[in-house]
C-alpha cells in the first residue's frame, strides 16, 4: 500500500457487508447505517507520549471496531480508505 | 471472548433484570431505565499514566457499576456488548 | 460494605436531617434543599498524581460537605449511596 | 474551628460592614454588592503541583480579597461560611 | 502599599490622561475607551511553573500596557486598583 | 524558496488537477471540492515535545494528505501557498 | 524601541502597501483586506516550556507573516503596533 499515515495515524479499509432488510431488499446506501469495522491497511510510526515515541498497539491486517463517525475519508486512485487516529479504535476482534 | 479491547478500555455485558411496576406490568424495553451494571468480559493492555503502562484496576469476571450513557455499543456475532474506558467505571460490586 | 469505589472515587451515605419550617410543618421531599453532608463509607485506591498513586485525604467513617449535585447516585440492595470523586469533597466536619 | 479544607481549599468568614447610601439610609440585603473581602479560618493541607506537595500561602487569620461569586457557601451549626480554592485569592490584605 | 498580591498577580494603578476630542470637549468618564497602560505597585512571589517558582518579569513600579478589560477592579480605602495576572501584561514601556 | 515556516509548521502547494463532470464539462472554480493533497515546499525546524525539538516526519518534496480546510492561505509575489501545522498532515503518498 | 514585550510575545509594524483596484481605484481603508504582513521590531525575553526559557526564533528586523486577526493592536506616542504571540506567527519571508 502506498499511504504512510503519520504519528498515532492508521489507514483503514472499511468492511461492508450486503445489507438486506427482513423482505429481502437490498438497502441503498444511504439508508445504510454506517460501519464500524474495518481492516487496518498501514499504520503510523508511533504515538508520541511524555516524549517517547511509542508503536501503535494496532497491527496492519488488524480486524478493529472503531468509533462511529471517527476519521477522515480519503480517495486514492479511486479507492475510498480512511484514515483514523489509534484513539478511535474501540477494540480488535480476534 | 474474542475482542481485545485497546488501552484503558474494558468490554462489558450489561446485566439486566426483568423490570417490572408494581401492579406486576412487564415493562416493554424502552420504558426501562438505561442500566448501570455490567460484567467485564475482556480489559486492555493498561493505562499510560505519564509514559508508563498500568495495569487496569477492573479484572475480567468484575460485577461493575458503571456511570449512565457512557461507553459505545457493539454487536459481534448477533451478541450486544459495551465498550468502556476503565474511568467510566464508578465501583466494583464485590 | 461491599462496594469498592475505583481511583479517587469514594461511596458516601448522605446525612440527612428531618427538615421543619418554621411554623412546624414536616417538607415533602421535594421541597427541601438538596444536601451536602455525608458519611464516607469506602473510598478508592487513590488518586494517580504525575505518575503516583496519593492514598486519598479522606477516611471512612469521616463526615464529609461536598458540592452540591456533585457525584452518581446508585441503589444497592434497596440502599441509595452517592458515588464522588474526592475533588468534590469541600471539607472534612470534625 | 471544626471544618478542616481538603487540598487547595480554605474556609473564610465574608466580611460585611454595614452599608448606607450617601443620604444615610441603610441598605437591605439584596441592594448590597457581594463583599469581596474575608478572614481566613481554616486552609487545607496544600496544593499539590507537579507531584508535590506544597503548602499555601495564605495563613489562618489572614485577610483577604477575593473573585467575586468565587467558592461555595456552607452553612455549619448556623453561621455561613465560604469555602474557596486558593486561587480565587486575589490578595491578602496587610 | 498595604495589598500581597498572590502568585503571578500583580496590583496596578490605572493610568488615565485626560481626554480630549479634536474640538476640544472633555469627554465623560463612560465615553472614554477603556485604559490599557499601568503602573505597577505590588507583584506576587511568582508563577509555578513545572513545579518551581520563578519570579515575576514585572517589577514595581514599572510601566505596563495590559489586554484591555483584563483584571479584577478593587477599591482599598476608597481608591481603586487594578489586580492582574502577569500573562495579561503585554509589554512595558522603558 | 523564500518562506521559513515556524516551529511545527510546513508550507506546501496545493496540488490541484482539471476537474470534469462525467459529461466533460469543466467545472468552475467554487464547484471543485477542497483540495486535499499538497506538495511541501518549506518545513519548520521542529515540534517542542517535552521540552525537546523532534525534527518533523514531513520531508520537503512529500507528497501529502491534509485536512479539508485545515491552515492558512497566503499569497507570497502572486503564488499562493498553504500554511499547515503537521499534525493537520494525515499521510504521505509514496 | 521603547517597548520590552513579555516572555513569548514579540511587537511588529504592519506592513501595508497601497491597494488598487484592477481598474486602478485607491481603495479605502475599511475596503482593504487585514494585513498579513509585519516588520519585528522587539522581542520578548523567551518563552518557558517545561520549565526552561527557550529563546524566541524570531528576531529583530525579521518580516513575518502572522495570522489575520492575531494580537492585540497599542498606540504608543501615537504610532500603531501590533502585539503578538510568536505562535501567531506563521512563517518567516527571507
Amino acid at each position: 500500500m502506498n499511504i504512510k499515515p503519520l504519528g498515532d495515524r492508521i489507514v483503514i479499509k472499511v468492511l461492508e457487508k450486503e445489507e438486506r432488510t427482513k423482505g429481502g431488499i437490498v438497502l441503498p446506501d444511504t439508508a445504510k447505517e454506517k460501519p464500524q469495522k474495518g481492516e487496518v491497511l498501514a499504520v503510523g510510526s508511533g504515538e508520541i507520549i511524555d516524549g517517547q515515541k511509542v508503536p501503535l498497539e494496532v497491527k496492519v491486517g488488524d480486524k478493529i471496531i472503531f468509533s462511529k463517525y471517527a476519521g477522515t475519508e480519503v480517495k486514492i486512485d479511486d479507492e475510498e480508505y480512511l484514515i483514523l487516529r489509534q484513539s478511535d479504535v474501540l477494540a480488535i476482534i480476534q
